[in-house]
C-alpha cells in the first residue's frame, strides 16, 4: 500500500471552496480532517503543526494564499501573503513560494486561476523532485543496511526505500521518536512500515547506544533549509545524530530535494523558531513536570558541513570536496 | 523546601510489616503510596520503576529480603535474594547489598533484625555519600554555570545545587526529559525548582543545539555503574550526551558515588537491561506509532573513560591521568 504521506495530493487537496488537510498531529491513530475556509484558517493550521515538513508548509501557504484570492480583491492577497510567510521561519520554501505566487496572481487576468495553476503545477514538481532525489539517495544503501532516519523527512525517504526493495535490497530502518511532536513515530515510522519494511522505533536518547554497538549503519535525515555554506537546519536533534554519527564514523546523509537556498549565505543566517514551550511540559495533552519549571522548544538545529558526509538532491549526490 | 527524594527515607519506609514506597511513576502530579506486603511485591516494584536508582533500588531489594526474613525461614529468604537479583541487573549495587545481607542474615540470631540494622546503617551512610559527593561535585561550579543532566542523578545532584546556592553561586539547571519513563522531567527538574533554582526542561534531542549556542556549559549525570576502567554505564542517552560534549569541548562530569564496582574490568562486562519495547510504543497507554512498528528499549548504555572528564565520588574528584 502506497503510504498516505507518500504523495500531498493524498493529504491536502481543495473541496469547492475550502482546503482539507489531513491532521498529521493524529495520524496513525486518526485519519482526522481540517477543513480550512480561509486564509487565517490555512496560517493557524501551519502555525499548529496540522502540517508540516519544509515542501508542504510551502503548498499548504500557497493554497491559503489561493483562498484570499478568490476574494479577488489585492489588498487581501497582500495581507494574507504577509500572514502566511510569518507562519514558520526556518524553512525557506514557503516565503519563497508565496512570493512566486504573488508574481503569478498579479500578471494578468484574475488571480485565483493563476495561483491555482501554478500550485498544481508545483504539487506535481514536487513529487517528481522526491521520486528523483529518493531514486539518487537509494544508490548510497547497500543490501544488509540499518539507517536511522529522524523526523518525517518527507516522501524521498519513502521512495527511496521503495526503491531499495524494488532492488533486491533489504534495507532495516529505525526511526527516532522525534519529540515533543512524535513525528518520527507517528509520521515516518508507520510510514515505513506500510512499506512492508522491517521498521524500529527508539527514544530520541538511544541512537548513539544503537551506533555504538554496531546496530546502524548510515544515517538520512531532511532539511528545512540549506545554506550557500552547506549547513542544514532540520528538526531539533538531527544536530547530535550528525555529532554521534561522526564520533562512531558513520555516513551522514542529508535528503535535500531542491538544494540550498540561494540566499542564505551561512547556517548562522537561518532563522530557528522557537515554539511555545508548553508544548515541552506536556506529553500528549498532560503536564510532566513541576509546577516552576521553564523549558525551551527550539524547533530546529543546524547541522555544518564538516558533519554531512553527502547532500542528495533531485539532480544527484553532492560530496564535500 | 526539601526536595521529597533528597532523602530516601521520605519516599521508602515501613510500617507494621510493609513496605511503603512513593511511586516514582506518578511524581510530580501525585504523590501515591505503593503497599508491598511480601517480596515478590518489592521485585515487581523494582521491576515496574515504582522506585528507581541504582543506589535506591539496591536499598529497596534490601528491604524486599526484611519481609522475606519475617517468615523466619531460611529457604524464603534465600528464594528472595535470588527473585531480587534477578529484577534490574546493569547496577551492581542491588546484587552487593543482597549479598551482604545474606551475610548479615546467617551471621547468628534471627535474620530479620540483623537486616533491618543492616539497612539503617545503610540509609544513614547513603545520604552521608550522596552529600560527600556533592559536596565535592559543588567544588567544579562556577557562578554563572548553566548545567545539563539527565534522567534522576540522584540526592548528590541535589546537595551539589543547594551547596552551591549556599556559597553564592547562582548556577542553572536544564534537565532533559529522559524518555520513555521522563525522570528527568518528573523527577529531576521537580527536584531542582524544589530548592529555588532556574530549572529547565528540555527534550532529550535538544541538548547538541543549546551545546552550539553556548547555553550548556557543564554536563552532569550519575552512573549506574562504573567499571574499574573507567566506563559508566547510565540511563540511555547519556553517551550521546558525553559525545556532544566532547564535540563542544564541554567537561562532562559523573556523579559516582561510591565509585567503581571492583568486581566489574571493563565498560564491555555491564549487562545493559532491555526492557519491554511496548514502553517505547504508548505513552499512559495511548499507541504513538502504526501497528507494524516493532521497538528497542535498552535502559542504559554505557560511556567509555575518554568522554569523560571526571568522576565525583564521597572522597574526591578523579581525573584521567
Amino acid at each position: 500500500m502506497e503510504p498516505l504521506l507518500m504523495d500531498l495530493s493524498n493529504n491536502l487537496f481543495l473541496e469547492d471552496t475550502c482546503l482539507v488537510m489531513i491532521d498529521r498531529r493524529k495520524l496513525p491513530r486518526e485519519v482526522a480532517r481540517v477543513v480550512c475556509r480561509n486564509y487565517e484558517d490555512v496560517a493557524r493550521a501551519i502555525e499548529n503543526m496540522v502540517i508540516q515538513g519544509a515542501g508542504d508548509i510551502a503548498v499548504t501557504a500557497g493554497f491559503g494564499l489561493y483562498l484570499a484570492a478568490l476574494e479577488n480583491d489585492p489588498a487581501v492577497i497582500l495581507k494574507a501573503a504577509e500572514r502566511l510567510k510569518r507562519t514558520r521561519p526556518t524553512g525557506f520554501h514557503l516565503a519563497a513560494l508565496v512570493d512566486k505566487l504573488l508574481g503569478a496572481a498579479f500578471r494578468e487576468g484574475p488571480p485565483a486561476p493563476a495561483i491555482l495553476s501554478f500550485l498544481q503545477n508545483i504539487m506535481a514538481k514536487q513529487r517528481a523532485l522526491s521520486e528523483a532525489t529518493g531514486t539518487n539517495a537509494e544508490k548510497l544503501l547497500a543490501d544488509g543496511d540499518t539507517i536511522l532516519t529522524h523526523c518525517f523527512p518527507g516522501a524521498a525517504l519513502l521512495f527511496m526505500l521503495k526503491a531499495a526493495k524494488e532492488n533486491g535490497k533489504e534495507v532495516k530502518v529505525i526511526c527516532s521518536e522525534t519529540r515533543p511532536y512524535l513525528q518520527g513515530a507517528r509520521l515516518t515510522a508507520w510510514s515505513v512500515s506500510c512499506l512492508g519494511i522491517d521498521t524500529s522505533l527508539i527514544t530520541d536518547n538511544m541512537a548513539a547506544h544503537f551506533m555504538s554497538i554496531g546496530k546502524i549503519n548510515k544515517v538520512f535525515t531532511a532539511a528545512d533549509r540549506i545554506a550557500m555554506d552547506g549547513s542544514a537546519a532540520n528538526k531539533i536533534g538531527t544536530l547530535q545524530l550528525a555529532i554521534c554519527a561522526r564520533y562512531f564514523r558513520l555516513p551522514f546523509y542529508i535528503l535535500g530535494y531542491g538544494g540550498a537556498d540561494k540566499g542564505t549565505e551561512k547556517g548562522s543566517d537561518i532563522p530557528i523558531e522557537e515554539r511555545n514551550p508548553s508544548e515541552v511540559l506536556e506529553f500528549l495533552g498532560t503536564p510532566i513536570s513541576g509546577p516552576d519549571v521553564k523549558a525551551m522548544y527550539p524547533a530546529f538545529d543546524v547541522t555544518p558541513p564538516e558533519l554531512i558526509t553527502a547532500i542528495i538532491t533531485s539532480k544527484g549526490i553532492i560530496r564535500k570536496e
